[in-house]
């Protein structure tokens, strides 16, 4: 099977490393293809609600081109992963593809509710916490959600290895399981996805990867012949989306 | 004072009608600028998630320019108001400006809330009930929504006086106050601004339309001086928005 | 068109003050008429319950008065704002006419809600608290008011310019940014009225006064032909308020 | 023991049949002392919010009065029924006394939800089902209640045995027990307390009525020593209520 | 009248402590039947999920075996009280009986909802929080209950008066007041059920005891004549309860 | 990997049937193993609260003695599904083990949460709604349930082909999707799983079997290495099940 793993902020290091992780996790009869806008095709990094209003586009631009792509000799995908965390663009995929399509925020979320009773969100950048805190809301996991903490740093410092950034958000995990009393953390950016081992064995509590969290349900759901409901709302939509910002 | 109105979609003809129900409630001290993009440079209406992932990025694009150009000589606008029933972009548009920015959905959830314990909203398509209901539970008011229906008509026929959707609108509206008990009705679409004076007599509750609301809401934010709060989630972001499709 | 704002304590000197806000944020159309009971006709501050059952008591007459007033040769007023931060009688006042009546604090917490994400209130006695808790439920806010503080000032102080109380709110409302990430402050007090714009410097977020916030609401609902919707729970009630104890 | 119970309108008769419910259930050490205004100081029945602020004022009063007289030589009562299904004043009364205060409209909740998983309300006037809603949701009971009808007959119409109220109100309780699967029915109205063992025959679950729930409560808690908590919302107000407009 | 106490784990000597305050604050006219399984048919404690699924069993074990009991000869119980803080086996003692069950944890919580706006749970292990925390959501209290706190000592040192526990509870009672606000304490555990007078004492705000308040509830449910609903999840099962590993 | 796969009720033809399903979803690296306990040591089917306190106990130790038996020869479970729709025993299984522990419940509506905004689950006796309805609201999906309907046909029912069980779901479930916009169904019943194919073509939208999701949901945990939080809640308890009836 196929999945189509869609970054959709234009940095190939990040996205390379994501599709690392998704490799790792996926069966042996998954091909993980990641995809990233080119550069000046999609924001930098996705740091604010502008960023992410280009980023949702830029997911659906995607899905539209690998479904209209797949038509008369390539496969199309058998399901998508939404590789950023605030899940850009995911209703609007949802509405292009007949497969499933999961976002890593959701899918780590999900992930985490099966691992323990409650989890803390350890992010990026605090004014990203209002988006996390709609999602959490969204998907119904206001009651499990006991912390969400910023690390303050931009998304593009996590491929700095010698920045402080790995130290500041180790310890901020450390805090939610031992102040908030966190079961698990779930890590809000894909740029994450390397920290996730070592994370689990410092705090000795399971630390959770959106990017992994959600190959592995999208692949499940594949293996179950589960797609996304083409009942009413997620039916293909009426126009396609617009060629954008990058043709 | 000046109030920039948005409408994310490309008819000029629904821009027009909104903007003379702007005027109508404006106050004599208001001057009201609306906006829409250009044939091509955004969607043609907002009907999927798809549509609106577009409109997010042109309303967010809308109020960078307005900002921009208000700079030197011209005076940029007091305050802004998203003139589709999804507030798309809304977010982002508050990160770009320190005036108050208002949804027509918001706005006339808002001033529901105000004129009576629930409401009903009766809007175009069915497969864009999924959006409204975030939009009810991320601004507080599950609680007051009793009802949502869907004429199930395209948002573009709202604008031929002949065709039937008139008729379907207000026996929805009849039935909402009938059998849900709504104390009023929202009209879930810029389009139907128009019709707001005949369903209110019709129906014998007070029939809201977003423009109405929203050009009130930001015109009082504006003589109050309460603007958007810039503290994290809204100060303005690292980078502006792409130039976009239109360009 | 004419308001009438209604303080339902018996201090001629706060009702002053308020109507001195609320003429500065009302536009040239609108005239503000400043109500409150006389000596022994109501509560002397709203600092308790049982304070409150009088107060809600005291609005209801105030309106049924007004409205019986208004029948012959006088203008009824437009619409009515209830200037007591528990929003006393406001339900009752409703059932009394066809206008609009808005409450200081659902109007405090509806602007809030549309200039930030999150707010907190800041009031007088904590044993207040339960009152605003409830209001913020009822109004649907729970999730945007993020903190609660007392003072734990007496109400009549405020009118004390040399009281320490001032410099007590400016404290909380700090902290409240600070510590609790509120986008904005709502001042959970008719007499803090006057302290507004000196808040909205020292925090640097938008510190919001229920009465400038309710006479921007009710004069834009007036505009747009929006008063009470008299379907059932608030048709004219069976019975008029009686007469009241300062008969 | 020594209970009084609250009646807040002036009709002496429906007073007397409350006591005699009252006094059923109460355990053999338990005396009920059965209060209402006299005619013209209390609203003559409870059918609406402007009746509603007029009845919280009567019970503070009437609590305040009780707890003065109790004071040298007659004894204090020992706990509070509020008996109208609005619970008007059961706030304020709090504040006024050390002992239990329970309205009937809670009482009847609280043992619905101890009697089956969902309950129905059957109430008078449907333009008390807002205040009615929002006791459920203050209490806690949103997911219990699962349906709440009016059987739209006026309250003092229930004293008429001739009258139809008393099969409509039957057939609403068979409706909420067959068609939205209440475990239990609650009884919306002090009247309504003798129609309890016939409805329940009839039904075939619980039907309950608050006045015997509400005694049942408060002496129980009398019995374990839990009276109202003085910690802060409902310690001692700084101003008794008004004598009020009987006097 | 005649009410079986159940405690579902092997400690007599907790047993009889709670039979002492059931019988307390019992009517007159009420007797209390306190059981607990034999060694062996039971868990010694219940400190984790794994004891709560035998204790679950055990109670459905133990009603089920008074109502047979009752056939003949011996009068059946009138009521039940599930003397457990996790109120295992609940639903399963309510299909099983015509009865009124009440479970203590439930108990104490409805009770501290008449006596303040606010509670907290003080308890014994924080493992056992999750299922607090479970209950306080089935049974609506998501908003009254402020704090949950462990004491984290296991429940059968409560029987040793000369341990530390007394004291810590009591320290986590009194900042529970102090810094959470809340108007009273719920104890988490039987076996807490001899501190309450002491703490209340200490505390300055009622401390609810749910044996004393399970057997008020309890007593005035069969007083008033309301059991339980037997509409259809609470009928009788298809299967009584295996005999179970005691036999 | 090996996936232990626990039905609590003896029927070894529907463990069968089960285990089927399971192993057509599970990669080929995945082994299913399927457990039911003997005749006589544990309930015939779980149809009601009483059989569901059974069926938590048999659950418990069926994972105990995996864990006990894999110790020194054999390779213990990576993970355990627990195959009954109101996933019993869950909290002690998870406590009881370092793997991950799916409910096919829990997996069943996760799965449905990714595949639409809304679902429905379609049950076999309405007794067992109340459980369903407390699962709904544990794991947070009480804004994605739109409707829960009960074919009222006995679990074991659905083994016999002849039956009318089948059409009887299969009408239900095109009912849920019609009437209540549900995008998807969830099946409430693990004798279900071998309808869900032709449930789907016959409603043209996804019908989830809970026993396939559960298996994706726990070897997806299993490959990226994210097992049980044993921070507090799940650690191991201090005491094992007891060896339960069947001994």
């Amino acid at each position: 099977m196929r999945i189509h793993l869609i970054n959709p902020n234009t940095s190939r290091a990040m996205t390379d490393k994501i599709a690392v992780t998704a490799r790792e996790v996926a069966g042996l009869d998954v091909s993980v293809v990641a995809i990233c806008p080119a550069p000046g095709a999609g924001p930098a990094a996705v740091e604010s609600h502008t960023d992410e209003a280009w980023a949702a586009l830029v997911v659906a631009q995607q899905v539209a081109a690998s479904e209209a792509a797949g038509a008369p000799d390539a496969a199309p995908a058998d399901g998508y992963v939404v590789a950023c965390f605030g899940d850009p663009g995911l209703d609007a995929a949802r509405e292009l593809t007949n497969g499933p399509v999961v976002g890593i925020a959701e899918a780590a979320m999900h992930v985490a509710a099966l691992s323990g009773r409650t989890f803390a969100v350890v992010t990026t950048l605090s004014r990203t916490l209002g988006r996390a805190h709609d999602l959490v809301r969204r998907y119904g996991f206001e009651d499990a959600c006991v912390a969400m903490y910023a690390a303050d740093v931009p998304v593009l410092e996590l491929e700095d290895a010698g920045s402080a950034a790995r130290e500041t958000i180790a310890r901020l995990c450390e805090r939610a399981v031992r102040d908030d009393g966190a079961d698990t953390v779930v890590l809000g950016c894909a740029g994450m996805t390397d920290l996730c081992a070592d994370l689990t064995k410092r705090t000795g509590v399971p630390v959770i990867d959106g990017v992994a969290a959600a190959v592995g349900l999208v692949s499940g759901m594949v293996r179950m012949s589960v797609g996304t409901s083409k009942r009413d709302e997620y039916a293909p939509p009426p126009r396609l989306p617009a060629a954008g910002p990058q043709d």
